[in-house]
Protein backbone atom coordinates (compact mmCIF):
# COMPACT_ATOMS: atom_id res chain seq x y z
CA UNK A 1 0.00 0.00 0.00
CA UNK A 2 1.58 3.26 -0.82
CA UNK A 3 1.59 5.49 2.19
CA UNK A 4 1.00 8.50 0.68
CA UNK A 5 -2.68 7.82 -0.10
CA UNK A 6 -3.59 6.86 3.56
CA UNK A 7 -6.35 9.61 3.75
CA UNK A 8 -5.76 11.75 6.67
CA UNK A 9 -9.62 12.92 7.18
CA UNK A 10 -10.32 11.28 10.23
CA UNK A 11 -7.41 12.97 11.76
CA UNK A 12 -8.62 16.30 10.51
CA UNK A 13 -6.68 16.99 7.51
CA UNK A 14 -8.91 17.45 4.88
CA UNK A 15 -9.48 18.80 1.17
CA UNK A 16 -7.97 22.29 0.77
CA UNK A 17 -5.18 23.52 2.90
CA UNK A 18 -5.51 22.55 6.54
CA UNK A 19 -4.53 25.49 9.20
CA UNK A 20 -2.23 23.10 11.65
CA UNK A 21 0.89 24.04 13.68
CA UNK A 22 4.03 22.03 12.30
CA UNK A 23 6.64 20.86 15.02
CA UNK A 24 10.36 19.61 14.05
CA UNK A 25 13.16 19.07 15.76
CA UNK A 26 16.93 20.28 14.52
CA UNK A 27 19.55 17.14 14.15
CA UNK A 28 20.68 17.73 17.59
CA UNK A 29 16.82 17.33 19.21
CA UNK A 30 15.42 21.23 19.97
CA UNK A 31 12.13 21.18 19.25
CA UNK A 32 10.55 24.04 17.56
CA UNK A 33 6.62 24.85 16.73
CA UNK A 34 5.02 27.22 14.19
CA UNK A 35 1.36 27.53 12.13
CA UNK A 36 1.68 26.40 8.75
CA UNK A 37 -0.69 25.04 6.11
CA UNK A 38 -0.99 21.55 4.90
CA UNK A 39 -1.95 20.88 1.46
CA UNK A 40 -4.41 18.21 0.19
CA UNK A 41 -4.33 17.69 -3.32
CA UNK A 42 -7.19 14.83 -4.28
CA UNK A 43 -6.97 13.66 -8.11
CA UNK A 44 -8.26 10.49 -9.95
CA UNK A 45 -9.34 9.01 -6.52
CA UNK A 46 -5.40 9.69 -5.24
CA UNK A 47 -4.83 12.04 -2.54
CA UNK A 48 -1.62 13.69 -2.01
CA UNK A 49 -0.15 15.79 0.90
CA UNK A 50 2.01 19.45 0.22
CA UNK A 51 3.34 21.78 2.38
CA UNK A 52 5.48 24.80 1.31
CA UNK A 53 8.27 25.80 3.49
CA UNK A 54 9.88 29.45 3.68
CA UNK A 55 13.30 30.29 3.26
CA UNK A 56 14.83 31.23 6.19
CA UNK A 57 12.70 29.61 8.48
CA UNK A 58 13.57 27.28 10.95
CA UNK A 59 11.10 24.61 10.14
CA UNK A 60 12.53 24.67 6.91
CA UNK A 61 16.25 24.39 8.17
CA UNK A 62 15.02 21.18 10.98
CA UNK A 63 13.23 19.70 7.75
CA UNK A 64 16.29 19.48 5.61
CA UNK A 65 17.91 18.12 8.21
CA UNK A 66 15.60 15.65 9.55
CA UNK A 67 13.22 14.95 6.38
CA UNK A 68 10.58 14.74 9.08
CA UNK A 69 7.88 17.20 10.39
CA UNK A 70 4.61 16.49 12.64
CA UNK A 71 0.85 18.46 12.21
CA UNK A 72 -0.25 19.33 15.09
CA UNK A 73 -4.30 19.68 15.10
CA UNK A 74 -5.81 22.25 17.45
CA UNK A 75 -8.19 25.20 17.03
CA UNK A 76 -6.95 26.89 20.03
CA UNK A 77 -6.04 30.09 18.44
CA UNK A 78 -3.58 31.20 21.47
CA UNK A 79 -1.05 28.22 20.65
CA UNK A 80 -1.46 29.86 17.17
CA UNK A 81 -0.63 33.48 18.19
CA UNK A 82 2.56 32.18 20.57
CA UNK A 83 3.52 29.88 17.64
CA UNK A 84 3.66 33.02 15.26
CA UNK A 85 5.06 35.07 17.39
CA UNK A 86 7.51 33.57 20.02
CA UNK A 87 9.29 30.32 20.78
CA UNK A 88 7.17 27.70 22.60
CA UNK A 89 8.45 26.89 25.47
CA UNK A 90 9.19 23.06 26.65
CA UNK A 91 5.71 22.87 28.66
CA UNK A 92 3.88 22.72 25.43
CA UNK A 93 5.79 19.24 24.21
CA UNK A 94 5.75 15.64 24.17
CA UNK A 95 6.75 13.16 21.94
CA UNK A 96 5.06 11.00 19.68
CA UNK A 97 6.80 8.85 16.99
CA UNK A 98 10.08 9.85 18.30
CA UNK A 99 9.02 13.55 17.22
CA UNK A 100 8.20 16.35 19.43
CA UNK A 101 4.46 17.26 19.53
CA UNK A 102 2.13 19.74 21.24
CA UNK A 103 0.73 18.11 24.25
CA UNK A 104 -2.88 19.81 23.84
CA UNK A 105 -2.85 18.75 20.09
CA UNK A 106 -6.65 16.90 19.14
CA UNK A 107 -4.62 15.08 16.65
CA UNK A 108 -0.84 14.43 15.72
CA UNK A 109 0.49 12.97 11.90
CA UNK A 110 3.94 12.74 11.53
CA UNK A 111 5.50 12.78 7.87
CA UNK A 112 8.58 12.12 6.14
CA UNK A 113 9.04 14.82 3.71
CA UNK A 114 10.17 14.65 0.17
CA UNK A 115 11.81 17.73 -2.00
CA UNK A 116 9.22 18.45 -5.21
CA UNK A 117 9.77 21.99 -6.06
CA UNK A 118 12.27 24.71 -5.06
CA UNK A 119 11.85 28.43 -5.72
CA UNK A 120 13.39 31.53 -5.14
CA UNK A 121 10.70 31.54 -2.27
CA UNK A 122 9.99 28.32 -0.46
CA UNK A 123 10.92 24.43 -1.00
CA UNK A 124 7.72 22.52 -1.48
CA UNK A 125 7.60 18.80 -0.12
CA UNK A 126 5.21 15.69 -0.74
CA UNK A 127 3.88 14.05 2.82
CA UNK A 128 3.68 10.84 3.31
CA UNK A 129 2.06 10.14 6.92
CA UNK A 130 3.92 7.76 8.62
CA UNK A 131 2.42 8.19 12.24
CA UNK A 132 -0.81 9.04 13.41
CA UNK A 133 -2.84 9.59 16.39
CA UNK A 134 -6.04 11.21 17.54
CA UNK A 135 -6.05 12.57 21.00
CA UNK A 136 -9.75 14.25 21.51
CA UNK A 137 -12.86 14.60 19.16
CA UNK A 138 -15.46 17.17 20.01
CA UNK A 139 -18.56 18.93 18.31
CA UNK A 140 -17.78 22.55 18.21
CA UNK A 141 -20.07 25.42 16.40
CA UNK A 142 -18.64 28.03 14.10
CA UNK A 143 -17.22 30.60 16.34
CA UNK A 144 -16.19 33.97 14.20
CA UNK A 145 -13.94 34.89 17.04
CA UNK A 146 -11.92 32.17 16.57
CA UNK A 147 -12.00 32.69 12.51
CA UNK A 148 -11.06 35.98 12.72
CA UNK A 149 -8.12 35.41 15.41
CA UNK A 150 -6.28 33.53 12.49
CA UNK A 151 -6.90 35.63 9.85
CA UNK A 152 -5.57 38.57 12.34
CA UNK A 153 -2.61 36.34 13.10
CA UNK A 154 -2.16 35.90 9.85
CA UNK A 155 -2.27 39.63 8.82
CA UNK A 156 0.07 40.65 11.76
CA UNK A 157 3.01 38.22 10.16
CA UNK A 158 2.79 39.91 7.04
CA UNK A 159 2.78 43.57 8.67
CA UNK A 160 5.69 42.77 10.14
CA UNK A 161 7.53 42.47 6.37
CA UNK A 162 5.10 45.71 4.64
CA UNK A 163 6.73 48.33 4.05
CA UNK A 164 5.11 51.20 2.03
CA UNK A 165 3.01 53.05 4.20
CA UNK A 166 -0.31 52.99 2.11
CA UNK A 167 -0.53 49.00 2.92
CA UNK A 168 0.16 49.24 6.14
CA UNK A 169 -2.49 51.42 6.51
CA UNK A 170 -5.11 48.90 4.90
CA UNK A 171 -4.16 46.11 7.58
CA UNK A 172 -4.51 48.56 10.31
CA UNK A 173 -8.13 48.87 9.18
CA UNK A 174 -8.21 44.98 8.32
CA UNK A 175 -7.14 44.42 11.95
CA UNK A 176 -9.39 46.48 13.85
CA UNK A 177 -12.27 44.80 11.45
CA UNK A 178 -10.91 41.22 13.41
CA UNK A 179 -10.20 42.83 16.62
CA UNK A 180 -14.00 44.35 16.81
CA UNK A 181 -15.22 40.51 15.73
CA UNK A 182 -13.05 39.20 18.33
CA UNK A 183 -14.47 41.11 20.88
CA UNK A 184 -17.92 40.67 19.83
CA UNK A 185 -18.07 36.98 18.73
CA UNK A 186 -15.02 35.42 20.84
CA UNK A 187 -14.85 33.69 24.11
CA UNK A 188 -11.91 34.26 26.74
CA UNK A 189 -9.68 32.41 24.53
CA UNK A 190 -9.85 34.16 21.82
CA UNK A 191 -9.60 37.59 23.83
CA UNK A 192 -6.39 36.25 24.92
CA UNK A 193 -5.03 35.66 21.91
CA UNK A 194 -5.81 38.77 20.63
CA UNK A 195 -4.27 40.57 23.34
CA UNK A 196 -1.11 38.53 23.34
CA UNK A 197 -0.88 40.09 19.31
CA UNK A 198 -1.71 42.89 20.13
CA UNK A 199 1.18 43.07 21.80
CA UNK A 200 3.86 41.17 19.75
CA UNK A 201 2.83 43.15 16.70
CA UNK A 202 1.15 46.50 17.93
CA UNK A 203 0.34 47.80 14.61
CA UNK A 204 1.80 51.15 14.88
CA UNK B 1 -31.10 22.27 39.10
CA UNK B 2 -31.82 25.21 37.35
CA UNK B 3 -31.89 24.20 33.48
CA UNK B 4 -30.32 27.87 32.71
CA UNK B 5 -27.21 26.89 34.15
CA UNK B 6 -26.55 23.63 32.25
CA UNK B 7 -23.09 23.49 30.32
CA UNK B 8 -23.85 23.20 26.67
CA UNK B 9 -19.81 23.04 25.99
CA UNK B 10 -20.39 19.18 25.14
CA UNK B 11 -22.97 19.79 22.80
CA UNK B 12 -20.50 22.18 20.50
CA UNK B 13 -21.91 25.79 22.38
CA UNK B 14 -19.03 27.80 23.97
CA UNK B 15 -18.54 31.32 24.92
CA UNK B 16 -19.08 34.06 22.71
CA UNK B 17 -21.11 33.50 20.06
CA UNK B 18 -21.83 30.23 18.30
CA UNK B 19 -22.81 30.36 15.20
CA UNK B 20 -25.87 27.68 14.48
CA UNK B 21 -28.15 26.37 12.51
CA UNK B 22 -31.75 27.57 13.96
CA UNK B 23 -34.59 25.62 13.55
CA UNK B 24 -38.40 26.56 14.44
CA UNK B 25 -42.02 25.32 13.84
CA UNK B 26 -45.09 27.52 12.98
CA UNK B 27 -48.10 26.46 15.01
CA UNK B 28 -49.09 24.33 11.98
CA UNK B 29 -45.74 22.30 12.25
CA UNK B 30 -44.40 23.83 9.37
CA UNK B 31 -40.10 23.59 9.59
CA UNK B 32 -38.15 26.70 8.75
CA UNK B 33 -34.17 26.70 9.34
CA UNK B 34 -31.69 30.02 9.58
CA UNK B 35 -28.34 31.04 10.15
CA UNK B 36 -28.37 32.87 13.99
CA UNK B 37 -25.82 33.11 16.49
CA UNK B 38 -26.62 31.91 20.16
CA UNK B 39 -24.94 34.13 22.83
CA UNK B 40 -23.37 32.72 25.70
CA UNK B 41 -22.96 34.92 29.01
CA UNK B 42 -20.89 34.04 31.54
CA UNK B 43 -20.84 35.74 35.11
CA UNK B 44 -19.99 34.89 38.72
CA UNK B 45 -20.46 30.85 37.39
CA UNK B 46 -23.44 30.99 35.78
CA UNK B 47 -23.66 30.24 32.11
CA UNK B 48 -26.48 31.80 30.32
CA UNK B 49 -28.12 31.43 26.83
CA UNK B 50 -29.69 34.23 24.63
CA UNK B 51 -30.70 34.87 21.04
CA UNK B 52 -31.81 38.06 18.86
CA UNK B 53 -33.95 37.78 16.92
CA UNK B 54 -34.99 40.43 14.10
CA UNK B 55 -38.17 41.97 13.52
CA UNK B 56 -39.96 40.70 10.16
CA UNK B 57 -37.89 36.90 10.06
CA UNK B 58 -40.03 33.81 9.96
CA UNK B 59 -37.58 32.49 12.85
CA UNK B 60 -39.23 35.20 15.71
CA UNK B 61 -43.10 34.80 13.88
CA UNK B 62 -42.45 31.13 14.64
CA UNK B 63 -40.63 31.46 18.08
CA UNK B 64 -43.21 33.92 19.32
CA UNK B 65 -46.15 31.19 18.86
CA UNK B 66 -44.57 28.03 19.85
CA UNK B 67 -41.90 29.39 22.84
CA UNK B 68 -39.14 26.97 21.54
CA UNK B 69 -36.32 26.82 18.87
CA UNK B 70 -33.92 24.29 18.09
CA UNK B 71 -30.10 24.66 17.57
CA UNK B 72 -28.38 22.90 15.21
CA UNK B 73 -24.75 22.71 15.33
CA UNK B 74 -22.61 22.17 11.87
CA UNK B 75 -19.77 23.46 10.15
CA UNK B 76 -21.11 22.56 6.71
CA UNK B 77 -21.30 25.50 4.52
CA UNK B 78 -23.50 24.35 2.22
CA UNK B 79 -26.07 24.27 5.03
CA UNK B 80 -25.39 28.25 6.08
CA UNK B 81 -25.71 29.11 2.79
CA UNK B 82 -28.74 27.25 1.27
CA UNK B 83 -30.46 28.40 5.22
CA UNK B 84 -29.63 31.97 4.41
CA UNK B 85 -30.73 32.56 1.17
CA UNK B 86 -33.26 29.60 0.08
CA UNK B 87 -35.90 27.52 1.70
CA UNK B 88 -34.68 24.09 2.92
CA UNK B 89 -36.48 21.61 1.56
CA UNK B 90 -38.00 18.38 3.93
CA UNK B 91 -35.46 15.94 3.44
CA UNK B 92 -33.00 18.12 5.63
CA UNK B 93 -35.14 18.07 8.22
CA UNK B 94 -35.77 15.56 11.14
CA UNK B 95 -37.65 15.36 13.85
CA UNK B 96 -35.96 15.41 17.52
CA UNK B 97 -38.02 16.50 21.07
CA UNK B 98 -41.00 17.48 19.08
CA UNK B 99 -39.12 19.84 16.89
CA UNK B 100 -37.48 19.65 13.43
CA UNK B 101 -34.25 19.55 13.45
CA UNK B 102 -31.66 19.00 10.69
CA UNK B 103 -30.44 15.36 9.72
CA UNK B 104 -26.62 15.96 9.78
CA UNK B 105 -26.01 18.74 12.48
CA UNK B 106 -23.27 17.32 14.83
CA UNK B 107 -25.41 18.01 17.75
CA UNK B 108 -28.84 19.13 18.74
CA UNK B 109 -29.99 21.79 21.42
CA UNK B 110 -33.74 22.43 22.00
CA UNK B 111 -34.33 25.16 23.99
CA UNK B 112 -37.71 27.24 25.51
CA UNK B 113 -37.48 30.47 24.92
CA UNK B 114 -38.51 33.98 27.32
CA UNK B 115 -38.76 37.46 26.22
CA UNK B 116 -36.13 39.69 27.63
CA UNK B 117 -35.72 43.28 25.65
CA UNK B 118 -37.67 44.16 22.32
CA UNK B 119 -36.32 46.82 20.97
CA UNK B 120 -37.13 48.93 17.43
CA UNK B 121 -35.36 46.30 15.56
CA UNK B 122 -35.73 42.96 17.73
CA UNK B 123 -36.59 40.89 20.29
CA UNK B 124 -33.73 39.16 22.82
CA UNK B 125 -34.60 36.16 24.38
CA UNK B 126 -33.16 33.96 27.19
CA UNK B 127 -32.52 30.31 26.52
CA UNK B 128 -33.21 27.33 28.78
CA UNK B 129 -32.08 23.88 27.31
CA UNK B 130 -34.73 20.61 27.18
CA UNK B 131 -33.07 18.13 25.23
CA UNK B 132 -29.43 18.15 24.06
CA UNK B 133 -28.26 15.21 21.84
CA UNK B 134 -24.30 14.60 20.08
CA UNK B 135 -24.49 12.43 17.00
CA UNK B 136 -21.30 13.17 15.82
CA UNK B 137 -17.90 14.24 17.50
CA UNK B 138 -14.86 14.75 14.84
CA UNK B 139 -11.65 16.18 14.67
CA UNK B 140 -10.51 19.04 12.42
CA UNK B 141 -8.41 21.55 11.57
CA UNK B 142 -9.11 25.25 10.42
CA UNK B 143 -9.59 25.74 7.56
CA UNK B 144 -9.86 29.70 6.11
CA UNK B 145 -11.99 28.84 3.19
CA UNK B 146 -14.40 27.03 5.86
CA UNK B 147 -14.27 30.62 7.69
CA UNK B 148 -14.57 32.78 4.62
CA UNK B 149 -17.34 30.96 3.72
CA UNK B 150 -19.18 32.13 6.65
CA UNK B 151 -18.04 36.06 6.83
CA UNK B 152 -19.01 36.02 3.19
CA UNK B 153 -22.76 34.42 3.38
CA UNK B 154 -22.71 37.28 6.56
CA UNK B 155 -21.70 40.10 4.41
CA UNK B 156 -24.22 38.68 1.27
CA UNK B 157 -27.45 38.90 3.46
CA UNK B 158 -25.85 42.61 4.44
CA UNK B 159 -24.99 43.26 0.88
CA UNK B 160 -28.88 42.88 -0.20
CA UNK B 161 -30.10 45.58 2.14
CA UNK B 162 -27.70 48.07 1.53
CA UNK B 163 -28.46 50.90 -0.76
CA UNK B 164 -25.42 53.16 -1.27
CA UNK B 165 -23.37 52.90 -3.64
CA UNK B 166 -20.01 53.44 -1.60
CA UNK B 167 -21.11 50.58 1.03
CA UNK B 168 -21.74 47.92 -1.64
CA UNK B 169 -18.47 49.21 -3.60
CA UNK B 170 -16.54 48.15 -0.19
CA UNK B 171 -18.52 44.83 0.28
CA UNK B 172 -17.63 43.73 -3.52
CA UNK B 173 -14.13 44.19 -2.69
CA UNK B 174 -14.39 42.24 0.77
CA UNK B 175 -16.46 39.56 -0.92
CA UNK B 176 -13.68 39.36 -3.89
CA UNK B 177 -11.21 38.61 -0.95
CA UNK B 178 -13.30 35.95 0.42
CA UNK B 179 -13.43 34.47 -2.89
CA UNK B 180 -9.95 34.02 -3.33
CA UNK B 181 -9.05 32.33 0.00
CA UNK B 182 -12.24 30.08 -0.62
CA UNK B 183 -10.60 29.21 -4.10
CA UNK B 184 -7.05 29.04 -2.22
CA UNK B 185 -7.80 27.23 1.48
CA UNK B 186 -11.25 25.56 0.64
CA UNK B 187 -12.18 21.91 -0.28
CA UNK B 188 -14.90 21.26 -2.57
CA UNK B 189 -18.00 22.00 -0.15
CA UNK B 190 -16.90 25.39 -0.05
CA UNK B 191 -16.21 25.60 -3.18
CA UNK B 192 -19.85 24.41 -4.31
CA UNK B 193 -21.42 26.92 -1.27
CA UNK B 194 -19.34 29.74 -2.92
CA UNK B 195 -21.35 28.85 -6.24
CA UNK B 196 -24.46 28.69 -4.86
CA UNK B 197 -24.31 32.08 -2.81
CA UNK B 198 -22.51 33.80 -5.88
CA UNK B 199 -25.92 32.54 -7.99
CA UNK B 200 -28.35 33.69 -4.93
CA UNK B 201 -26.59 36.89 -4.00
CA UNK B 202 -24.86 38.32 -7.29
CA UNK B 203 -22.94 41.20 -5.65
CA UNK B 204 -23.57 43.73 -8.85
Amino acid sequence: MNEASVNLEEAGISEGIAEVIVTTRSDAGKPHAAPIGIITGINEEEIKYFVKLYKGSRTLANVLETNTLAANVTDDVVVFVKAAFEKLNENYFTSFAEMPVLKEANAWIVFTTALTVESSEYFRFQLTSTAVKVNRKEVKAINRGRNAMIEATILATRFEITKDEQGREEMRKEMERYADIVKKCGGRREKEAMRILQKKCPFR
